[in-house]
Protein backbone atom coordinates (compact mmCIF):
# COMPACT_ATOMS: atom_id res chain seq x y z
CA UNK A 1 0.00 0.00 0.00
CA UNK A 2 2.91 2.01 0.15
CA UNK A 3 3.41 2.44 -3.21
CA UNK A 4 -0.35 3.81 -3.84
CA UNK A 5 0.81 6.39 -1.46
CA UNK A 6 3.91 7.20 -3.79
CA UNK A 7 1.44 6.87 -6.90
CA UNK A 8 -0.96 9.15 -5.17
CA UNK A 9 1.72 11.83 -4.18
CA UNK A 10 3.09 11.95 -7.73
CA UNK A 11 -0.83 12.79 -9.27
CA UNK A 12 -1.75 14.79 -6.60
CA UNK A 13 -4.59 13.15 -5.63
CA UNK A 14 -6.12 10.57 -2.81
CA UNK A 15 -8.12 8.52 -4.55
CA UNK A 16 -11.38 8.02 -2.58
CA UNK A 17 -12.73 4.71 -4.62
CA UNK A 18 -9.40 2.59 -3.42
CA UNK A 19 -11.33 -0.85 -4.55
CA UNK A 20 -11.52 1.04 -8.34
CA UNK A 21 -8.15 2.21 -8.24
CA UNK A 22 -6.71 -1.37 -7.52
CA UNK A 23 -9.07 -2.56 -10.54
CA UNK A 24 -7.40 0.10 -12.69
CA UNK A 25 -3.89 -1.32 -11.51
CA UNK A 26 -4.76 -4.82 -12.12
CA UNK A 27 -3.03 -6.66 -15.54
CA UNK A 28 -5.82 -9.37 -16.77
CA UNK A 29 -3.34 -12.21 -16.07
CA UNK A 30 -4.33 -11.51 -12.51
CA UNK A 31 -7.57 -13.62 -12.86
CA UNK A 32 -8.50 -12.94 -9.39
CA UNK A 33 -11.62 -10.51 -9.65
CA UNK A 34 -11.65 -7.63 -12.69
CA UNK A 35 -8.91 -6.54 -14.72
CA UNK A 36 -7.78 -3.01 -15.69
CA UNK A 37 -9.16 -3.56 -19.70
CA UNK A 38 -12.78 -1.63 -19.20
CA UNK A 39 -11.13 1.29 -17.43
CA UNK A 40 -8.10 1.35 -20.36
CA UNK A 41 -10.92 1.98 -22.74
CA UNK A 42 -12.21 5.18 -20.88
CA UNK A 43 -9.20 6.53 -20.09
CA UNK A 44 -7.81 6.38 -23.45
CA UNK A 45 -10.86 8.40 -24.56
CA UNK A 46 -9.93 10.54 -21.84
CA UNK A 47 -6.30 11.37 -22.36
CA UNK A 48 -7.66 11.97 -26.17
CA UNK A 49 -9.45 14.44 -25.63
CA UNK A 50 -7.78 16.60 -22.36
CA UNK A 51 -4.34 16.44 -24.60
CA UNK A 52 -6.11 17.21 -28.10
CA UNK A 53 -7.82 20.11 -26.00
CA UNK A 54 -4.31 21.03 -24.47
CA UNK A 55 -2.89 21.70 -28.15
CA UNK A 56 -5.86 22.89 -29.77
CA UNK A 57 -5.66 26.03 -27.12
CA UNK A 58 -2.07 26.46 -27.48
CA UNK A 59 -1.54 25.72 -30.98
CA UNK A 60 -3.30 27.99 -33.63
CA UNK A 61 -1.89 24.80 -35.92
CA UNK A 62 -4.28 23.43 -38.60
CA UNK A 63 -6.06 20.00 -38.14
CA UNK A 64 -3.23 17.32 -39.69
CA UNK A 65 -0.43 19.26 -37.56
CA UNK A 66 -2.62 18.97 -33.99
CA UNK A 67 -3.11 14.80 -34.78
CA UNK A 68 0.31 14.90 -35.58
CA UNK A 69 0.97 16.48 -32.38
CA UNK A 70 -1.25 14.62 -30.44
CA UNK A 71 0.16 11.53 -32.11
CA UNK A 72 3.23 12.01 -31.01
CA UNK A 73 1.96 12.25 -27.15
CA UNK A 74 -0.79 9.65 -27.10
CA UNK A 75 0.76 6.44 -27.61
CA UNK A 76 2.38 3.48 -25.85
CA UNK A 77 5.68 4.65 -25.42
CA UNK A 78 4.34 7.97 -24.22
CA UNK A 79 1.74 6.94 -21.69
CA UNK A 80 4.58 4.48 -20.06
CA UNK A 81 6.69 7.40 -19.60
CA UNK A 82 3.70 8.78 -17.48
CA UNK A 83 3.44 5.18 -15.84
CA UNK A 84 7.24 5.32 -14.50
CA UNK A 85 7.18 8.99 -13.56
CA UNK A 86 4.25 7.70 -11.03
CA UNK A 87 5.76 4.63 -10.39
CA UNK A 88 2.85 2.71 -11.64
CA UNK A 89 5.09 -0.61 -11.80
CA UNK A 90 5.55 -1.37 -8.18
CA UNK A 91 1.29 -1.07 -7.96
CA UNK A 92 0.53 -3.95 -10.80
CA UNK A 93 -1.25 -6.63 -9.78
CA UNK A 94 -0.43 -9.29 -12.37
CA UNK A 95 0.32 -13.17 -12.85
CA UNK A 96 3.74 -14.61 -11.13
CA UNK A 97 4.62 -15.91 -14.60
CA UNK A 98 3.81 -12.21 -16.38
CA UNK A 99 5.93 -10.92 -13.42
CA UNK A 100 9.01 -13.54 -14.19
CA UNK A 101 8.90 -12.20 -17.81
CA UNK A 102 9.36 -8.74 -16.44
CA UNK A 103 5.97 -7.36 -16.77
CA UNK A 104 6.30 -4.43 -14.55
CA UNK A 105 9.03 -3.29 -16.99
CA UNK A 106 7.08 -3.41 -20.31
CA UNK A 107 5.72 -0.26 -21.94
CA UNK A 108 1.98 -1.89 -23.03
CA UNK A 109 1.28 -3.33 -19.38
CA UNK A 110 2.75 0.18 -17.95
CA UNK A 111 0.23 2.02 -20.58
CA UNK A 112 -2.59 0.03 -20.22
CA UNK A 113 -2.52 0.81 -16.26
CA UNK A 114 -2.05 4.58 -16.74
CA UNK A 115 -4.97 4.95 -19.08
CA UNK A 116 -7.13 2.78 -16.54
CA UNK A 117 -5.68 5.20 -14.00
CA UNK A 118 -7.09 8.06 -15.61
CA UNK A 119 -9.79 6.21 -16.15
CA UNK A 120 -11.03 5.36 -12.50
CA UNK A 121 -9.24 9.86 -11.71
CA UNK A 122 -11.73 10.81 -14.41
CA UNK A 123 -14.97 8.99 -12.86
CA UNK A 124 -14.15 9.94 -9.32
CA UNK A 125 -13.56 13.95 -10.23
CA UNK A 126 -14.51 14.24 -13.69
CA UNK A 127 -12.73 15.93 -16.62
CA UNK A 128 -12.08 19.43 -15.42
CA UNK A 129 -9.83 18.13 -12.41
CA UNK A 130 -8.69 15.41 -14.29
CA UNK A 131 -7.30 17.59 -17.10
CA UNK A 132 -6.06 19.63 -14.39
CA UNK A 133 -3.75 16.59 -13.17
CA UNK A 134 -3.06 15.39 -16.71
CA UNK A 135 -1.67 18.73 -17.79
CA UNK A 136 0.68 19.38 -14.73
CA UNK A 137 1.65 15.85 -15.34
CA UNK A 138 2.02 16.16 -18.94
CA UNK A 139 4.28 19.54 -18.45
CA UNK A 140 6.55 17.91 -16.09
CA UNK A 141 6.98 14.53 -18.65
CA UNK A 142 7.39 17.02 -21.99
CA UNK A 143 8.64 20.74 -20.71
CA UNK A 144 9.15 21.90 -24.11
CA UNK A 145 6.41 20.95 -26.13
CA UNK A 146 7.02 21.91 -29.70
CA UNK A 147 5.85 20.96 -32.65
CA UNK A 148 9.82 20.37 -33.93
CA UNK A 149 10.88 19.07 -30.36
CA UNK A 150 7.55 16.12 -31.09
CA UNK A 151 7.33 15.53 -34.74
CA UNK A 152 9.73 13.33 -36.56
CA UNK A 153 12.76 15.75 -37.68
CA UNK A 154 12.05 15.76 -41.58
CA UNK A 155 14.77 17.94 -42.25
CA UNK A 156 17.27 15.52 -40.85
CA UNK A 157 15.53 12.47 -42.90
CA UNK A 158 15.60 14.58 -46.24
CA UNK A 159 19.28 15.50 -45.93
CA UNK A 160 20.29 11.69 -45.26
CA UNK A 161 18.18 10.43 -48.37
CA UNK A 162 19.96 13.39 -50.62
CA UNK A 163 23.21 12.58 -49.48
CA UNK A 164 22.96 8.61 -49.66
CA UNK A 165 20.95 9.79 -53.31
CA UNK A 166 22.69 12.19 -55.12
CA UNK A 167 25.54 13.08 -52.15
CA UNK A 168 24.05 16.55 -52.00
CA UNK A 169 23.22 18.50 -48.90
CA UNK A 170 19.34 20.17 -49.47
CA UNK A 171 19.04 23.94 -49.47
CA UNK A 172 16.18 26.35 -48.03
CA UNK A 173 15.27 29.46 -49.06
CA UNK A 174 12.93 32.07 -47.60
CA UNK A 175 10.21 32.95 -50.08
CA UNK A 176 8.17 35.14 -47.53
CA UNK A 177 6.39 35.82 -44.74
CA UNK A 178 2.63 37.64 -43.92
CA UNK A 179 0.67 38.40 -41.14
CA UNK A 180 1.47 40.68 -37.76
CA UNK A 181 4.61 40.42 -36.12
CA UNK A 182 3.50 38.34 -33.39
CA UNK A 183 1.55 36.06 -35.87
CA UNK A 184 3.68 35.91 -38.95
CA UNK A 185 3.86 32.87 -41.06
CA UNK A 186 6.53 31.77 -43.31
CA UNK A 187 6.64 30.56 -46.82
CA UNK A 188 10.11 27.93 -47.15
CA UNK A 189 11.41 26.28 -50.43
CA UNK A 190 13.37 23.33 -50.17
CA UNK A 191 16.14 23.12 -52.82
CA UNK A 192 18.25 19.63 -53.83
CA UNK A 193 20.90 20.04 -56.22
CA UNK A 194 19.89 23.47 -56.80
CA UNK A 195 16.28 22.55 -58.25
CA UNK A 196 13.17 23.37 -55.57
CA UNK A 197 11.81 20.60 -54.52
CA UNK A 198 8.80 21.77 -52.23
CA UNK A 199 7.71 24.61 -50.92
CA UNK A 200 5.35 25.33 -47.34
CA UNK A 201 3.80 27.91 -44.70
CA UNK A 202 4.94 27.62 -40.90
CA UNK A 203 4.39 29.60 -37.99
CA UNK A 204 8.33 29.96 -38.05
CA UNK A 205 11.06 29.12 -40.66
CA UNK A 206 11.89 26.11 -38.76
CA UNK A 207 8.45 24.84 -38.96
CA UNK A 208 7.91 25.68 -42.77
CA UNK A 209 11.04 23.74 -43.53
CA UNK A 210 10.08 20.79 -41.62
CA UNK A 211 7.10 20.53 -43.73
CA UNK A 212 8.84 21.70 -46.86
CA UNK A 213 11.22 18.62 -46.50
CA UNK A 214 8.70 16.13 -45.55
CA UNK A 215 6.96 17.21 -48.87
CA UNK A 216 10.21 16.65 -50.41
CA UNK A 217 10.78 12.79 -48.87
CA UNK A 218 7.37 11.95 -50.04
CA UNK A 219 7.84 13.00 -53.54
CA UNK A 220 12.12 11.13 -53.38
CA UNK A 221 10.07 8.39 -52.09
CA UNK A 222 7.97 7.60 -55.15
CA UNK A 223 10.90 8.07 -57.57
CA UNK B 1 -29.97 32.16 -40.87
CA UNK B 2 -33.67 30.14 -40.43
CA UNK B 3 -31.47 27.24 -40.83
CA UNK B 4 -29.28 27.86 -37.85
CA UNK B 5 -32.63 28.02 -35.77
CA UNK B 6 -33.90 24.87 -36.98
CA UNK B 7 -30.45 23.07 -36.44
CA UNK B 8 -30.36 24.97 -32.81
CA UNK B 9 -33.73 23.98 -32.12
CA UNK B 10 -32.95 20.30 -33.08
CA UNK B 11 -29.84 20.44 -30.92
CA UNK B 12 -31.95 21.69 -27.71
CA UNK B 13 -29.39 24.81 -27.50
CA UNK B 14 -29.14 28.27 -28.68
CA UNK B 15 -25.27 28.87 -29.27
CA UNK B 16 -24.27 32.33 -28.09
CA UNK B 17 -21.38 32.38 -30.12
CA UNK B 18 -22.69 31.93 -33.64
CA UNK B 19 -19.80 33.07 -35.07
CA UNK B 20 -18.04 29.53 -33.99
CA UNK B 21 -20.67 28.04 -34.58
CA UNK B 22 -20.49 29.75 -38.17
CA UNK B 23 -16.84 28.58 -38.43
CA UNK B 24 -18.33 24.68 -37.25
CA UNK B 25 -20.67 25.14 -40.29
CA UNK B 26 -17.70 25.67 -42.75
CA UNK B 27 -15.88 23.78 -45.56
CA UNK B 28 -13.18 24.40 -46.42
CA UNK B 29 -13.48 25.28 -49.75
CA UNK B 30 -15.40 28.20 -48.66
CA UNK B 31 -12.34 29.64 -48.07
CA UNK B 32 -12.97 33.29 -46.45
CA UNK B 33 -12.32 32.89 -43.22
CA UNK B 34 -11.26 29.66 -41.00
CA UNK B 35 -13.05 26.72 -41.45
CA UNK B 36 -14.26 24.27 -39.40
CA UNK B 37 -11.41 21.59 -39.94
CA UNK B 38 -10.10 22.49 -35.76
CA UNK B 39 -13.26 22.25 -34.13
CA UNK B 40 -13.62 18.85 -35.97
CA UNK B 41 -10.48 17.77 -34.69
CA UNK B 42 -11.87 18.55 -30.79
CA UNK B 43 -15.04 17.43 -31.84
CA UNK B 44 -14.17 14.14 -32.93
CA UNK B 45 -12.49 13.70 -29.47
CA UNK B 46 -15.50 15.13 -27.57
CA UNK B 47 -17.54 12.10 -29.66
CA UNK B 48 -15.11 9.38 -28.53
CA UNK B 49 -15.66 10.41 -24.87
CA UNK B 50 -19.41 10.83 -24.35
CA UNK B 51 -19.97 7.74 -26.89
CA UNK B 52 -17.57 5.76 -24.74
CA UNK B 53 -18.44 6.55 -21.47
CA UNK B 54 -22.23 5.91 -22.49
CA UNK B 55 -21.68 2.31 -23.39
CA UNK B 56 -19.28 1.40 -20.56
CA UNK B 57 -22.10 2.81 -18.24
CA UNK B 58 -24.66 0.54 -19.81
CA UNK B 59 -22.58 -2.17 -21.02
CA UNK B 60 -21.09 -4.62 -18.43
CA UNK B 61 -18.82 -6.01 -21.66
CA UNK B 62 -15.80 -6.17 -21.97
CA UNK B 63 -13.00 -3.67 -23.47
CA UNK B 64 -13.26 -5.67 -27.10
CA UNK B 65 -16.97 -5.80 -27.44
CA UNK B 66 -16.94 -1.71 -25.88
CA UNK B 67 -14.68 -0.76 -28.85
CA UNK B 68 -17.01 -2.72 -31.31
CA UNK B 69 -19.68 -1.03 -30.37
CA UNK B 70 -18.40 2.68 -29.91
CA UNK B 71 -16.95 1.99 -33.95
CA UNK B 72 -20.02 1.28 -34.96
CA UNK B 73 -21.54 4.83 -33.77
CA UNK B 74 -18.56 6.54 -33.98
CA UNK B 75 -17.72 6.80 -37.87
CA UNK B 76 -18.73 9.19 -40.93
CA UNK B 77 -21.97 6.88 -42.03
CA UNK B 78 -22.93 7.46 -38.61
CA UNK B 79 -22.19 11.11 -37.98
CA UNK B 80 -23.79 11.46 -41.17
CA UNK B 81 -26.99 10.48 -39.51
CA UNK B 82 -26.81 12.85 -36.69
CA UNK B 83 -25.78 15.94 -39.22
CA UNK B 84 -29.10 14.87 -41.42
CA UNK B 85 -31.12 14.69 -37.85
CA UNK B 86 -30.06 17.91 -37.17
CA UNK B 87 -30.32 19.81 -40.85
CA UNK B 88 -26.70 20.41 -41.15
CA UNK B 89 -26.78 20.10 -44.88
CA UNK B 90 -28.81 23.46 -45.00
CA UNK B 91 -26.52 25.19 -43.15
CA UNK B 92 -23.10 24.91 -44.28
CA UNK B 93 -20.94 27.06 -46.26
CA UNK B 94 -18.86 25.77 -48.79
CA UNK B 95 -17.44 27.21 -52.46
CA UNK B 96 -19.82 26.99 -55.50
CA UNK B 97 -18.01 24.43 -56.80
CA UNK B 98 -18.30 21.94 -53.46
CA UNK B 99 -22.10 23.01 -53.77
CA UNK B 100 -22.34 21.83 -57.65
CA UNK B 101 -20.38 18.56 -56.84
CA UNK B 102 -23.56 17.84 -54.04
CA UNK B 103 -21.55 18.78 -50.89
CA UNK B 104 -24.14 19.34 -49.07
CA UNK B 105 -25.60 15.48 -49.26
CA UNK B 106 -21.85 14.30 -48.83
CA UNK B 107 -21.39 11.93 -46.10
CA UNK B 108 -18.13 13.28 -45.68
CA UNK B 109 -19.14 16.64 -45.09
CA UNK B 110 -21.78 16.40 -42.86
CA UNK B 111 -19.93 14.41 -40.55
CA UNK B 112 -17.04 16.70 -40.73
CA UNK B 113 -19.55 19.89 -40.03
CA UNK B 114 -21.52 17.66 -37.36
CA UNK B 115 -18.39 16.74 -35.07
CA UNK B 116 -17.26 20.46 -35.37
CA UNK B 117 -20.64 21.58 -34.45
CA UNK B 118 -20.35 19.16 -31.45
CA UNK B 119 -16.48 20.87 -30.94
CA UNK B 120 -18.09 24.58 -30.86
CA UNK B 121 -21.10 22.94 -28.22
CA UNK B 122 -18.35 21.81 -25.76
CA UNK B 123 -15.90 25.22 -25.86
CA UNK B 124 -19.46 26.58 -24.54
CA UNK B 125 -21.03 24.48 -22.14
CA UNK B 126 -18.12 22.22 -21.07
CA UNK B 127 -18.67 18.08 -21.07
CA UNK B 128 -21.36 17.58 -18.89
CA UNK B 129 -24.02 19.39 -20.71
CA UNK B 130 -22.44 18.60 -24.21
CA UNK B 131 -22.99 14.89 -22.98
CA UNK B 132 -26.76 15.04 -22.36
CA UNK B 133 -27.27 16.88 -25.54
CA UNK B 134 -25.56 14.48 -27.67
CA UNK B 135 -26.84 11.46 -25.74
CA UNK B 136 -30.35 12.58 -26.30
CA UNK B 137 -29.50 12.75 -29.98
CA UNK B 138 -28.18 9.32 -29.91
CA UNK B 139 -30.86 7.88 -28.49
CA UNK B 140 -33.28 9.54 -30.98
CA UNK B 141 -31.07 8.38 -33.76
CA UNK B 142 -30.31 4.64 -32.37
CA UNK B 143 -33.71 3.78 -30.63
CA UNK B 144 -32.08 0.41 -29.84
CA UNK B 145 -28.85 0.28 -28.59
CA UNK B 146 -27.81 -3.50 -28.21
CA UNK B 147 -24.89 -5.42 -29.44
CA UNK B 148 -26.19 -7.80 -32.15
CA UNK B 149 -28.32 -5.02 -34.10
CA UNK B 150 -24.96 -2.55 -34.24
CA UNK B 151 -22.18 -5.39 -34.76
CA UNK B 152 -22.11 -6.90 -37.93
CA UNK B 153 -24.16 -9.79 -38.01
CA UNK B 154 -21.62 -12.87 -37.80
CA UNK B 155 -24.93 -15.98 -37.43
CA UNK B 156 -25.94 -14.78 -41.39
CA UNK B 157 -22.17 -14.20 -42.78
CA UNK B 158 -21.40 -17.31 -40.95
CA UNK B 159 -24.41 -19.43 -42.60
CA UNK B 160 -23.85 -17.65 -46.17
CA UNK B 161 -20.20 -19.28 -45.87
CA UNK B 162 -20.97 -22.18 -44.46
CA UNK B 163 -24.47 -23.18 -47.28
CA UNK B 164 -21.57 -22.27 -50.16
CA UNK B 165 -18.89 -24.21 -49.01
CA UNK B 166 -20.44 -27.54 -48.17
CA UNK B 167 -24.34 -26.24 -48.27
CA UNK B 168 -25.17 -27.03 -44.46
CA UNK B 169 -26.85 -25.02 -41.78
CA UNK B 170 -24.70 -24.23 -38.68
CA UNK B 171 -26.51 -25.24 -35.56
CA UNK B 172 -25.73 -23.69 -32.26
CA UNK B 173 -26.22 -25.59 -28.77
CA UNK B 174 -26.20 -24.01 -25.68
CA UNK B 175 -23.13 -25.72 -23.12
CA UNK B 176 -24.13 -23.82 -19.84
CA UNK B 177 -25.06 -20.64 -18.06
CA UNK B 178 -23.38 -18.94 -15.04
CA UNK B 179 -24.13 -16.07 -12.64
CA UNK B 180 -27.08 -14.94 -10.74
CA UNK B 181 -30.18 -14.45 -12.71
CA UNK B 182 -30.41 -10.68 -13.64
CA UNK B 183 -26.59 -10.97 -14.78
CA UNK B 184 -26.36 -14.76 -16.45
CA UNK B 185 -23.84 -15.34 -18.74
CA UNK B 186 -24.15 -18.12 -21.88
CA UNK B 187 -21.90 -20.25 -23.09
CA UNK B 188 -22.69 -21.41 -26.88
CA UNK B 189 -21.01 -23.83 -29.41
CA UNK B 190 -21.70 -23.90 -33.03
CA UNK B 191 -21.85 -26.93 -34.78
CA UNK B 192 -21.32 -27.03 -38.72
CA UNK B 193 -21.85 -30.79 -40.20
CA UNK B 194 -22.07 -31.92 -36.69
CA UNK B 195 -18.37 -30.83 -35.61
CA UNK B 196 -17.99 -28.46 -33.30
CA UNK B 197 -16.18 -25.29 -34.65
CA UNK B 198 -16.21 -22.59 -32.36
CA UNK B 199 -17.65 -21.39 -28.71
CA UNK B 200 -17.84 -18.40 -26.71
CA UNK B 201 -19.68 -16.76 -24.00
CA UNK B 202 -21.89 -14.03 -24.04
CA UNK B 203 -24.49 -11.91 -21.75
CA UNK B 204 -27.41 -13.56 -23.58
CA UNK B 205 -27.78 -16.65 -25.51
CA UNK B 206 -27.81 -14.34 -28.82
CA UNK B 207 -24.31 -12.52 -28.32
CA UNK B 208 -22.83 -16.28 -26.99
CA UNK B 209 -23.67 -17.27 -30.49
CA UNK B 210 -23.09 -14.23 -32.74
CA UNK B 211 -19.26 -14.36 -30.90
CA UNK B 212 -18.83 -17.95 -31.53
CA UNK B 213 -19.61 -17.27 -35.21
CA UNK B 214 -17.42 -14.85 -35.52
CA UNK B 215 -14.68 -17.08 -34.56
CA UNK B 216 -15.79 -20.48 -36.63
CA UNK B 217 -15.88 -17.82 -39.77
CA UNK B 218 -12.24 -16.96 -39.06
CA UNK B 219 -11.58 -20.42 -38.76
CA UNK B 220 -13.04 -21.39 -41.94
CA UNK B 221 -11.59 -18.02 -43.84
CA UNK B 222 -7.93 -19.48 -42.65
CA UNK B 223 -8.67 -22.57 -44.67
Amino acid sequence: MQNLSNLEEKLGYKFKDKARLTVALTHRSAKNGANNERLEFLGDAVMDLIVGEYLFVKFNSNEGDLSKLRAALVNETSFSKFARFLGIGACLNMSASEEKNGGREKNSLLSDAFEATIGALYLEVGLEKTAKIVTTLLEKIYPKIEFNELVKDYKTSLQEITQAKFGVTPEYRLLGSTGPDHKKSFEMAVFVGGKEFARDIGNSKKEAEQKAAKIAIEILEKN
